[in-house]
């Protein structure tokens, strides 16, 4: 039966990779709907996204290219379905929300499997969707330890990523290493301005007349993972403060549904802190 | 007791006008929080939006200002409390839902009275945020029977605008005419570019390498009313037409929103087919 | 000897063609400096730019490319130089002057052959940078006659390109059919928005909040030719059309140099009234 | 005889300022044909500009309105003229450049007193206009030596401001505190992010998919005077530090052309370590 895959591959740099990708799919009479690659020539890096239509075995194909590639490679062969995504928050709202009307509507290629949130604010929103809340209290816990039980809820799921829309905590190194390219975040800021708390305050005092936001994979350094899309919006003089984080949340909501909807269809590649995205 | 109002004027521009109207706020002991003015040269008329704060009474103070500025002006003191808006929608939820979120939020500085669709689509995402909706078919009407049900039921309502939030029906001189100055509208397109039916396809067909959105007061002239904001996202050849209307409802919803919160704050002006925007 | 080329191929979509092209470069022992490709499906049209380097002959590989692909292919083989231009201007110099500098510093990847203007304003500024100046006055010619008096001047050089920076007249399908796919044009306006004379002026008239600039080919229909480049600039009521034209000209020729950029480097396939851009 | 002025006034603010200022350009039967306001409430704060027009001495003017407003009162009424500055620049042509083809245009509303540099690359370019050039050589030199240099000849001229078009040295209290609020910057950035040497090549490292840059008064603090204008461009992973230059350049002069036009238009207010815009 015709089906279709998005094939990933990222290995070191040689010649003829191409051709010998393109003959494995030329080979098995594949038709090639989409193709993407680039060469980063710093580090001698090779990356290619094809969307393949055409009778084939995911596994044979799969094994047909790493036959062909360097030893080192990364080949993904990804059948086009729905991702599960657990979605963790705190108070605001407007990250969640975007994601939630995306998803009532079905223009959200993913299953919400739960949120997650170290506050209760946001139950009732997330109960009008019908979808599961866990409310994991913070208080009076170390860390680590609240992370643990966050984790515990975590790993009852099976799913693909986890999405902080807005979720205000630090994650300690035992979270982060958990789920490695598996946790997208919004900064509300325009990276690498603005790091840490209170983004819209320090741009505020700044003076500046743009403000931004960011989405990235998380790491281990506060705020600085591979970035997957950014945006930005022009303020003046008359914004407070506040009117900086009210017209900044336009942006946050917007730019990590972009990034969102880029990983879902599987169009980022990490690339040491950089991404690239296709 | 202190209170808070914000004066709107636009009249006939003449000498002395700012002098005369801070006059009246300065003879009543009132605090000028906010002041902004504009004269259009090419027509000679002037406005101007203050917030004043202090001890006063509304109409003492209206009666006032009227007293010295020229007799065909427009003053209007607004005491702020949320306005009433009904919300019209045909069956895409994007820029319904971003109004919806801000509301549950309460970040949405008004009162939903409630939604009315010519479809049921959207029946089931209104209901979860606990507001009326109502349903009025418009198979087998004519344009203006429909509208005559339409407003029938909106005359039910105490209300301030009308917000169409992806409103898909043309509005006939009749229901325009009865709501003139109240009904705010999203076009999906970058006016004046790809005026009428299906926007992201004409500018798909165009190979554009932006595309847009406009909110506007809605004048008898289809797409031609005032317009009070519009924002752009860059696209490319690889965008299908379906891909520019997803990222089209993004800036729609944005735009929908920032011209929904001018308004709300009593930030805009109609001056002619133009706005200002204060 | 090493040398490098840019391989640019258009033909029909059909399976395999990333492989056999990929063979040619493969069998040849030549590097893929970089690589992409497109898929118009509408009309199953294929693109694909290349950079490749190693030891070839330009016809050699041009004839081995020709025998793997569909008959209909256009196949183009380019070693990187400068491309020569031909600017044409009329009185404004925002957008010459942007060129002209980056000529000065060696920033442009093109020659220069000359600057022919219907009026003699920018003579004094095209001669501070020694390159040639014509003025070709249309006074009391009719356009054709006037095209002619500009193509015999046109002729006389060998160029790649006509660049018009700002020049104000309406050609006839003399003049562009003479020069298919030659000519790039600024327009001072956001296609298909405002088209024809004075669009400031009926930007401003309109309200718009937002003005832009649109690069292109030019074709017989005003206005219409496939879009390269397009930007955009927010502007409001305080400004009067003078300043929406001063906003807009710093768009204008940032546009333009972007666009022409583009085309000196063979980035740009024309397809139908559209563009791949790579 | 008729004639305008620009009156700015920044103080503490207080009740009923406008309606005293207003006052004094009432009583001297002055048509008000601009004016803008703004309080920062967080320091309390008045700033107000306008333009007026009418019979008027300057003198008289401006002491009457320091008798009703605060005593810490700076109140400035300036007669509009050609402003004069100074250039100076290092090696890049493109922020330079772009200034002297307003200026030859006659669309620069000032006159250019000279043009220094640390190097002799940008005599040519500079010589092409007719404008004065002087190349003061930094090698062997103390920091500050060198800037005595170039302090010995500024100070030979009447300037209003010293326009920092690419000069690629970092300037000691010395220089910066002889001329203060009189020191435009463009950084090639997005300030706050990426302070410092060579922020392509940091912005490229750290793969951010949107760059910026900054103009700004200089001060003390490297990279930290009051923001006067910021913009932006998209990137992407294709984008090597040298792609990123060159888009980055565009911003660069666009940036520094709006602030310079908006100081010369005497729009901008210092207000600590923020400007307000008018």
């Amino acid at each position: 039966m015709e089906k279709r895959a998005r094939v990933l591959i990222d290995c070191r740099d040689e010649k003829g990779l191409v051709y010998k990708i393109s003959k494995v799919f030329y080979d098995r009479n594949l038709n090639i709907d989409n193709n993407q690659e680039f060469v980063d020539k710093e580090i001698e890096k090779f990356f290619m996204r094809s969307v393949v239509s055409g009778m084939f075995d995911v596994h044979e194909l799969s094994a047909a290219l790493k036959e062909v590639i360097p030893e080192d490679a990364h080949v993904r062969v990804i059948e086009p379905k729905a991702k599960k995504i657990i979605l963790m928050a705190t108070k605001e709202s407007h990250a969640l929300g975007d994601i939630l009307i995306k998803y009532a509507d079905g223009e959200l290629d993913a299953e919400i499997e739960c949120v997650i949130s170290n506050h209760d604010f946001l139950e009732e929103l997330v109960r009008r969707f019908d979808i599961p809340f866990f409310h994991v209290p913070a208080e009076g816990l170390e860390r680590e330890e609240h992370e643990r039980h966050v984790m515990k809820l975590i790993d009852e799921f099976e799913f693909d990523y986890i999405v902080l829309a807005k979720y205000m905590r630090i994650l300690t190194p035992l979270f982060v290493g958990a789920y490695e390219q598996k946790i997208i975040n919004i900064h509300h800021s325009f990276l690498p301005a603005f790091i840490g708390a209170n983004p819209y305050k320090q741009a505020f005092e700044r003076g500046v007349k743009i403000i931004g936001a960011t989405a990235h994979y998380v790491t281990n350094d506060l705020d600085e993972g591979p970035i997957i899309a950014q945006d930005v919006i022009a303020v003046s003089h008359r914004f407070e403060w506040r009117d900086m984080q009210r017209a900044g949340r336009d942006v946050e909501k917007i730019v990590l549904s972009r990034a969102l909807s880029l990983v879902l269809s599987d169009r980022v590649f990490v690339n040491g802190n950089k991404t690239v995205v296709f």
